[in-house]
């Protein structure tokens, strides 16, 4: 049996990736590939499943000894536990090259597209295999969870095709009125304490000696992101030593005026945000035009670190 | 202009997998393609290059500022020097997953296929581009390089549908007879010395805190192999400071009957090759069956040492 697993504090096209890329390698393979995820559903996904009827996947927290496919990671911070333990039998990503090794060659295939959904539907053409519509639902969702409609500037044309190809076998017929209620079940931040809201979407890198970790929350909301930077920005100062990291970052993002407000703690954060962005006043930036985190974010700070 | 380079110390595969991806890139996109080199040719690569009436890749030793596309390797001790300050585009391997990081996300395909040049003719073949004979002789040697022609355990069956469409246009007839001829222009180790020998096919790995040479000398004279493993081995010993690792293997390889002699330098070689492999006498072992240092010798060795 092979886990086909996203990574940690899973996001749409984490859990959604790991449902279309298992369906795929079952019918291409008639052996058995099981969706799992490496943590909690959140809001988003978890309306996406109730929409197409699909059960969350199997959770597993811990890899050591299991047959795993990684989707939508290659870091080992970002993986589920023990991940150095488990036997690695492919990688499909879309972020940057990162520290998982192998001690065999594997099959590995990362593209700078804007979502794994979109690599996972290039396999499904390249060997003529038919979506079904509950998977072709999910993966559309991952592609515009994860593009923000489009909007995102790592949308490549090949996530439009995958996304609209997808959108027609899962009955999805007015894409962006699809999204934006996907956005609003997943922009649900009322009634969450600050430490759920900041685990919500965060992934830890190291550059250096450095760790480092980076939350996103977006909103189409523009009052209530006013508020968030607020209360998320006294949080992360009360509750630093909490978090395990030497920086911590949290960017809340606005989806429709495409800008994110960057907020941080930790020694030496202050001089790492100036390093890597232009603009910035106490504790808090306005980043005008960055909504992706992979793209716009993590390179500047990893630069600025190393 | 984007460079496409092999690995140091280059083998077949590295050099025409180099030409050929190079060659399908410039294709594609209209856009400057060079293919380059890491490092001298062997005899080997000389003959085809002559056969096929191609020019020897560029030399480039340092890729610091470079934009470069890896092919047939993904570890920073293998590539050219200052790879960490080049911008890698792309990589193409058929190896383990090793260490080279990014900061961006890359186009990174890696398959446990024999060779290269065989992830390549992939790319022709899902983009619909037809090869040119001289490459496609380039890339169709390099395919029979690697997997010995066909008789190596990494070979697989794309490996030889990609050799066979890759013959076909270049106009290799007979390809057994063809690799024979091939092989004893690789094998040509008369007139070099020892050092020359342990450098002709030599990669250098690091498994926790031990860097370790691992060389690979293939013949299909028994006479020449017998010879050779007392000469190299006495070799190994007296210069072994010379070589900047912990510990230092060769092995020569019978392509005609799958087999392998293992010799060694370095303290602690013993045990770890004792843990590694289950035969093993003083100094040297005979390892029936092991042709492929990647797939057959690496794994045990990375195991034991870890």
């Amino acid at each position: 049996m092979i886990y086909v697993t996203g990574h940690k504090n899973p996001d749409t096209d984490s859990i959604c990736s790991a449902i279309g890329y298992a369906e795929f390698k079952k019918a291409l393979t008639g052996e058995e590939y099981v969706p799992a995820r490496a943590g909690n559903l959140n809001p988003e996904t978890e309306f996406v499943l109730k929409r197409f009827g699909l059960d969350a996947p199997e959770l597993i927290s811990n890899a050591a000894g299991k047959d795993v496919i990684l989707v939508d990671h290659n870091e080992v911070a970002q993986a589920a536990d023990d991940i150095e333990s488990a036997h690695i039998i492919e990688i499909l990503d879309h972020h940057k090259i990162g520290d998982v090794q192998t001690k065999e060659p594997i099959y590995f295939r990362a593209m700078p597209v804007g979502c794994t959904a979109t690599i996972v539907y290039l396999h499904y053409k390249e060997n003529n295999i038919e979506f079904k519509p509950a998977a072709a639902g999910a993966l559309c969702s991952a592609i515009l969870s994860d593009t923000l409609a489009f909007r995102s500037p790592t949308c490549t044309d090949l996530d439009r095709e995958a996304a609209e190809a997808y959108a027609k076998v899962a009955g999805i017929e007015d894409i962006q009125a699809y999204a934006k209620e996907m956005f609003k079940a997943g922009s649900e931040l009322a009634g969450k304490s600050p430490k759920e809201i900041l685990y919500m979407d965060f992934k830890k890198f190291t550059a250096g000696n450095t760790t480092y970790g980076v939350g996103q929350v977006t909103s189409m909301d523009e009052d209530e992101l006013k508020e968030l930077a607020k209360t998320m920005n006294d949080y992360l100062h009360e509750s630093f030593s909490e978090h395990g990291v030497d920086m911590i970052f949290l960017l809340l993002t606005n989806i429709l005026d495409e800008s994110s407000e960057l907020i941080y703690a930790g020694e030496g954060a202050d001089e790492v945000v100036k390093k890597a962005f232009t603009s910035s006043e106490a504790d808090r930036t306005y980043l005008k035009g960055v909504v992706s985190r992979k793209k716009q974010v993590i390179p500047p700070l990893t630069e600025a670190l190393s």
